[in-house]
């Protein structure tokens, strides 16, 4: 289906995972992108992990240089009688692998994104709110207050989004980030996908922060190291599609549906022959402008959010935790 | 665009308005359903009257028999000093003429439908967190309590949605209402529209009470006086679309793109050819199944809902004010 | 201590323990009333079980016959890994020993009775909002769904307050019960105490229901068995002290203050003289009419309430688990 | 009552009012402390001006120079058709006057102080959620957007408390200031009262910003022209009062209890010729330490606390609306 790879580009993916495939499928080989993936057949996680190691790599992933893992839990949604601990141990794991010296004693900014009110989108901020907090306790009584020999300065906030604060999040942050000079800024974010499969399911982790344009309501300017001045590390669960998906899906199942059937067959391949520069003006019809400001979501996100944060809020927990 | 009608069948509505805008679009006139149109200029608020008189209206329109008037009030989601309170005003108004015997002391029991942690779905919830509850105050300290010399005893109730109870919202409020007998139920719920561009500037108020399977998350069993054995008020404005609404629009504006390239005029024109079983079967396919579990919402809806829940709290208010 | 006992009758508790522990600090044996205590060391958890048994001891306690189990985990409130788990476990144990035929299949409403908008007051509404709720996919799909052999169908209903409603909490429950037939309730609240210290570190469960008159807000009029028509297990937890705590806690302060010093021993000495009528009349004119109104809680009660109300959902999920 | 005024230093209250009217009891002039009142026969609210001018003034008050305008409004907590407008008006005169250059365009950040977790304490939080902000949209689309000529660029800020962010409620919108520099700073808080009868019915405005240790929640550490470097008014309303309140109004009670006894009117006269220094021991004495920790707050303060932050939210509305 390689014709319908231009209307794509269309869709956005917050997910490097989902970029890649692009390329997978048409077995091209990127240079300066490497791939290593691992599966765990007793907790049912899949580890992808996308390096993008030169420009050249960037480019053509359309993402910056960096390192991006993908944990994909089919069962993350789905309730659970330990809150799917595998899934947390596992993300833990991962995240303490790209903390900057994660085992000395760190201050460690984590932000929330999103806005608390949109369902989908509030995934950052139910974060915050199960977070172990010691940054103040820390400061006030000393380590021994916690009992423990050795501990980080955790501290979190949740932004808001623009409509709610007439500021950006990345001001917001930025600002705090001055004021209290954490070592490292951790933000968590409820992303788009392109694949309504992956919705709730899939965890990415990438040490590249946040860039302007990515996440459910595009509601910030980039929160990345050359902005804040410290290394930041990204967490996202895709929790939407947009609708340009549906879009394209529909196309696709069209064009499928066309060369099933006899009548149709011929119109099925004369679709195929359009090149890109068609094919683009034709999806770009396709998709009504009143769409351009909606969102598609499952009508259960209520209950998968609030596990999604839960598991997260939780891994973070436990990586923080040093011994 | 007639031939399309048919794949629209499968785009549900819970909008009279839009029902009946079917068959006016085919210019047919049906037996047993009248239209009622009135524009106030100063306003700007359109209101349109469907009266179902008869069983065969009824089928033609999917709806059973009974008075629906839809306000439609174009910038009701926008931002206002007085909150919008001419829509208030004006729903009050209708309001009161649905209502039986509203000059008489009433026991009006308003319910909130939907799933307040789904921020589309949380209208109904919203209503009810701003309506003035009385019941309470009468049943105690009498209406010398509230300074009236005749007042309706108001009760609200937030049924909450089967993942949250284990319960269908009917059973819950059957019960109430066997146990407390108020006069009247007023529902409200967060509906579904076919075209975007009427979401959160349409309310829909109706005397038929509420129908299996019409609504957001589909959330209860019916509310009508036959469950309920009172005359029930329904309240509804619609707030998502369904995801079949977005290939519908896909399809037609695939036809439309067609039409007018001169590369694929002829495959237009073969579509438009295609028989009603057809144009069900490509539809059918079109639509990807997990789709069904998905709705399609605004980014902003937070706000809107927010303002909406205001404005039809008020126009409660105002119009349970005995004099 | 024993002339402020008549005082001590201004200051309620929900909890049978407080009111059992008057006599116990007379030495006086109360016949109807029997008392058990079991403390687990490893847990630090004290149990203590209170069996009024006849209908004078009924009226010795001011409060109904029946089984009044109170568990003492003096770290409850303190954040914790695991949530206090034991603390859960523990409470399931207990809470299985006085559910009826809890091993047969059940059907089981919880009522999540409080305020969610008063932070002490949100105790109940906070574990119906973690409860594994399976009424409706069972009744839809049967057990199968849930893959297990046996299992009880557990629904859950937040009542709210009557300023909410304009309903007694005993009403809409008493209407879902007859309308939807479960095999028992069981009601959670938030609970008054007489003594600071025990809040939040207490948890009491009785099988007598909840009573009028008792509980934070007073918001309901009673759930039993003999006005529900079928048994109710009451959990609670107190969070707040009633301003006349802080009265009585005055003065006895105030009479050893005064023993303990030179100047005001004769003082100290006088008004332990008093008769018991004379110190009713004193302490009624201590309290200031406007402080009925109100209640006394900890600064902190948002975390400690989040987590109790986890702590006790867990519970409800461990002890609902058949095999 | 002379010989209590020393415990009474005891009882932390942020109002500059109660301050003034401890010297007003004793007919106290205080130098550099002028005093303003007026009273609206019509709309039944009156405002109170203190103006600390000298240093003395500040020590003898325990408040820095400045001006505190005090509006006494007794029915704002009663439910009210037009959600007391005219006392949002009249708030919006004197913010006006507090407010520098008010005429010209501003940029102005409101901070709404206190954790939205604890109801009485979630006054600046309800304040935001209701607030015009359009900083971002006239910085995105300029003034045109709005369809004003001269507009404040709103914007607003929720920072949470220390135990949710780990951060100093000021360490957060010190870093905010200095990243988007607004001209003025207005922060909303919960306040203590010393006197429950002033409970959500006072509104205070000082041109004085925040000053380390007032407020419910003690969550910040200052924000002043001094610490951010822009002017600070302060608007805060009391919606609880400390347990030492409830302790002192129990001594006060207590000895008129004894002088209007025959029995013990001796000693009642005994208590009043305490010395300063016993006074405090006594009073120190009496108020438990477990009481630190805790309020004292009315049960409807859900309600209450709602229909305040909706007040102000329109005063700030209503001060912003540039003609």
């Amino acid at each position: 289906m390689r014709e319908y790879r231009l209307e794509r580009y269309q869709t956005r993916t917050d997910l490097a995972l989902e970029e890649r495939e692009r390329f997978e499928e048409d077995n091209v080989e990127i240079s300066g992108v490497e791939l290593e993936e691992d599966y765990n057949e007793k907790t049912d996680i899949r580890v992808t992990k996308v390096k993008i190691t030169t420009e050249k790599g960037a480019k053509a992933m359309g993402k910056p240089k960096g390192i991006y893992i993908t944990l994909e839990a089919p069962n993350m949604s789905v309730p659970d009688e330990n809150y799917h601990r595998e899934v947390s141990v596992e993300l833990a794991k991962h995240l303490r692998l790209l903390l900057p010296k994660c085992d000395d004693e760190q201050s460690i900014l984590v932000v929330g994104l999103g806005n608390s009110q949109i369902t989908p989108d509030s995934l950052g901020p139910k974060v915050i709110d199960n977070l172990l907090i010691t940054r103040h306790i820390v400061n006030e009584y000393g380590k021994i207050a916690l009992g423990k020999e050795k501990i980080h300065k955790i501290s979190g906030i949740i932004p808001g989004v623009m409509a709610q604060t007439g500021m950006e999040a990345s001001e917001i942050v930025r600002g705090i980030v001055e004021e209290t000079n954490p070592d490292v800024v951790i933000a968590i974010d409820a992303l788009a996908a392109r694949n309504t499969k992956r919705l709730s399911r899939t965890i990415q982790i990438a040490n590249t922060g946040i860039h302007p344009g990515s996440g459910v309501g595009n509601h910030r300017n980039g929160l990345t190291e050359k902005s804040l001045g410290v290394p930041v590390i990204a967490i996202g669960v895709p929790t939407v599609v947009e609708t340009s998906t549906i879009v394209n899906d529909t196309m696709e199942n069209l064009i499928h549906a066309m060369e099933e059937s006899s009548q149709l067959k011929s119109m099925g391949s004369t679709l195929r022959m359009f090149n890109a520069t068609e094919k683009h003006e034709l999806v770009r019809e396709l998709i009504a402008p009143h769409l351009n400001g909606m969102f598609v979501t499952p009508k259960d996100m209520d209950e998968t959010v609030k596990m999604l944060g839960f598991t997260i809020s939780e891994a973070l927990n436990i990586a923080f935790a040093v011994e």
